[in-house]
């Protein structure tokens, strides 16, 4: 086999999706990164680092050479090297793999095992050519067209959350644990996205009161971005039903009635009159 | 009586809805499944189980054989008694009844007890048949449809939760409760899904402002899996109307109770008129 | 004045909504509820009890006397008396005064507290005849036609914390406050919708992960209630579009593009041509 | 350059939007309205406020100072200075730097540290005029729309939990934490709104059953302000297309984008076009 081809046949299998190889590989793939994020998500627990450390370094290494010897097919593969080694699923590639090689030269596990999760995202790699693709797409669609909205949101959430934050300062104080106005902040935070640790809780009768309004605003306002994206996705399924296209300027976007084109008031054929003229040809 | 009338009859009860007797037979069922479930969550509580112990010993025994017979009679009266007896309800039927006698021989009321509890499914066998099905059709049907949207989301969610949770093992650290990995993926769920226990909150400023993010992402992104479902269940109810076309110019938009084509007037057949044209042909 | 005319003119004032006479005692009515139930409120508080005693005990008093008059003249002016003294809000108006006369004879001031705290509900009775009453139909409206399904997901609902509940009963155990399965249904209940006390949380990490799932799914079904309201409330708005009437059969639910009369045929009229034609003749 | 045109420049600028200079003025306002709000909060951080102090201080000085001549360029270049001056912005821009004075005569840094973070407020000035306006007058006129509905149910929330909150005071009573109803009351709205802190939770079996009751009702009536918010932004969207009607067929269901009317295949007139037409009549 050439080199040509060989490289040709490599690329096919681990870019790929399409042939059964390619496939394959790819399952195969997702399962290594799990199993590996899983290794290091365990390697932090003190208990099972103390019991299986050797046993769990070692499956550690395993997975990094192979996720290496992936890394260094795909540079060899790709035809445009530089552009997939700078790409994003490029950097995660090789961030997946290099903390094990630094912590032969540099102690500081703790910090390594946060960057080793990051191989989480390399399952995104895989996402983004299968059948979800379409629908993360339409979630996508409708959070970007939302986002101004979603921005003008988080602008009076934050807002709301400083005033009464720091009225909170004063009403409480530093008894109650409300001890600056950064952390009133987060408490009404915790508060407003009804989270509620708990860890900061107000005590006088009139920060009880502030409390109440803040979580009723909380409680209500979460319909915002819910009737915002909901509006959104109900508006989106509605369109998709616009499937006929004007057999004189091809444009598709025409109401399940419509009888003429709304752009160049051509008569558009039925359906089944289309279908009928088709079959008699 | 003959055998086979007998069988039958105890089959219309046992398994029919459509009978008075049938209907009988399904209320005192589900009054009995919902007193002996009450009974088994009873007698976990240590102070009820060691004043009434015996009574609700007794009570418990009476549900069993009553279930007992029930299930003898399910398999007797069933024309494919192997179908039933694999079927979900079949192996629910038999798992309802096992652990009271399981007990006699083998210790371990812990577990029996949960077993025991698995008959709150057997409710779902007589709503299976009510009025509520067509309700649980659409719910149901709704939630398929937005099925790989979920994924995608429960996925991003996951991520989410994982990077930021191991940032966070970094940041707080051990002396704030943060003592591993899966334990503060546990502590970014507990707070993304607003459920915030209190168990684990973060101290450090930095660990408030990380937090303060998560909370601000589950709040918003709350809106994703109620805004699918929302549009799946407003899109059913817009579509469940366009059913008919009219004979004459083909317009689908008709309402279920259109008797005549809003666009062209004319006379719109009935759904079942037209089965019945089209049987007598 | 004669007594009956007097009687007409009381009955117009407190039961009638028309008169100018009518509205100022409502928001008298309203006022006077909502300061008794304050009252009612701040004498539960230890503090403003020892302190203010006298003053709260003469301000119920006030307004039971009051209140008490008010009852005895709707009692009067009532045309059906029994059916006014049986009625929700007849019933609701006696128990309003009961409780202070009650005191004087038999002692057990918490119990009085709550049912003098009832009163909060004459509240309702002004709003059932001002301008929130049609918006709180609709919303009743949408609950009611919810209804069935909103009880299909209560069921799963439950089903899902008890079966989850006794399973974290037997994993978590007494050591970890999941004394009994009531009470690790409770915690389940607390978990699923996320309000998250932290009463009692879990600490192994197998609960952990279970407790993981359960937010988890009350994150996400939340999506239904929210979704099967949307979608009701949705529909109403657009359902309410429909107001041309057929001028052969007067039947009023036409889509906005009908040009024929969906139940009889008969072409319909164009809102501006039906003008023209009136303002023509 | 003479005194008037002076005048109208800074008004351009200060004011004003459109300019390259009026921009920048934005910018630069943005980013100092926000440092000196993080410099607020800073402040009433014990630690930092011992450190840091001085600097903090300083910074202070130099943004009041800053906003000073700010707020004296507006009142001078205003046309309607006393409009200005009462208007609401025109009040936050003085608040904004009063406080920073006024603790050179007065000591309680407390109190103007919140009134200081009220600069907050002033970002809105500029997002008025930006992109941003036109999403948050949707938003605004949705919540509007919805207000009397929001009544509605912001009265029925308030009446469960003052009515299960009393309650709550009689069943758990005061060695629970329940110690009035105010507090009882709001231990019912911590849980209704799904925040629950955890500060106060019911200990008793009936107190708990009852919880549930308020947990799951809480959990569900979330949907109604998110189904109306929602309806309502649908709406919205679904009326926006509904503009112009057709001159032939007198049809209004055209598209924003609509050419032709789909019904007739007559040209629509442009909004503008039909605006020009009339005007030259």
């Amino acid at each position: 086999m050439s080199g040509q081809k060989f490289k040709e046949k490599v690329r096919t299998v681990i870019f790929g999706h399409e042939t059964k190889a390619g496939r394959a590989f790819d399952e195969i793939l997702i399962i290594s990164i799990l199993v590996s994020v899983g290794v290091v998500m365990l390697d932090s627990v003190q208990e099972y680092n103390v019991r299986y450390g050797a046993l769990l370094h070692g499956i550690e290494w395993f997975f990094t050479i192979v996720f290496t010897v992936e890394y260094l097919l795909r540079l060899y593969s790709s035809s445009k090297k530089r552009a997939y080694a700078w790409s994003f699923f490029g950097v995660v590639d090789l961030i997946a793999i290099l903390p094990t090689y630094l912590a032969l030269f540099i102690p500081g596990g703790h910090y390594f095992a946060v960057v080793r999760i990051l191989r989480v995202l390399r399952v995104f790699r895989i996402l983004k050519f299968s059948r979800y693709v379409s629908e993360s797409r339409v979630l996508m669609q409708a959070l970007k067209n939302s986002r101004s909205k979603v921005v003008v949101f988080l602008l009076a959430v934050l807002t709301i959350t400083i005033i009464l934050g720091s009225l909170m300062f004063i009403i409480e104080g530093e008894m109650n644990g409300f001890t600056s106005i950064p952390r009133s902040v987060y408490w009404a935070i915790v508060t407003l996205t009804t989270v509620g640790y708990g860890d900061i809780s107000p005590r006088t009768p009139l920060g009880q009161a502030l409390s109440i309004l803040l979580m009723l605003i909380g409680y209500g306002i979460i319909a915002v971005p819910t009737g915002i994206v909901s509006a959104e996705l109900t508006r989106r399924k509605i369109d998709r039903k616009r499937t006929r296209s004007c057999p004189a300027c091809s444009n598709e976007e025409h109401d399940p009635d419509a009888g003429f084109c709304k752009h160049c008031g051509h008569k558009l054929t039925d359906f089944r009159a289309g279908r009928k003229a088709s079959a008699a040809q």
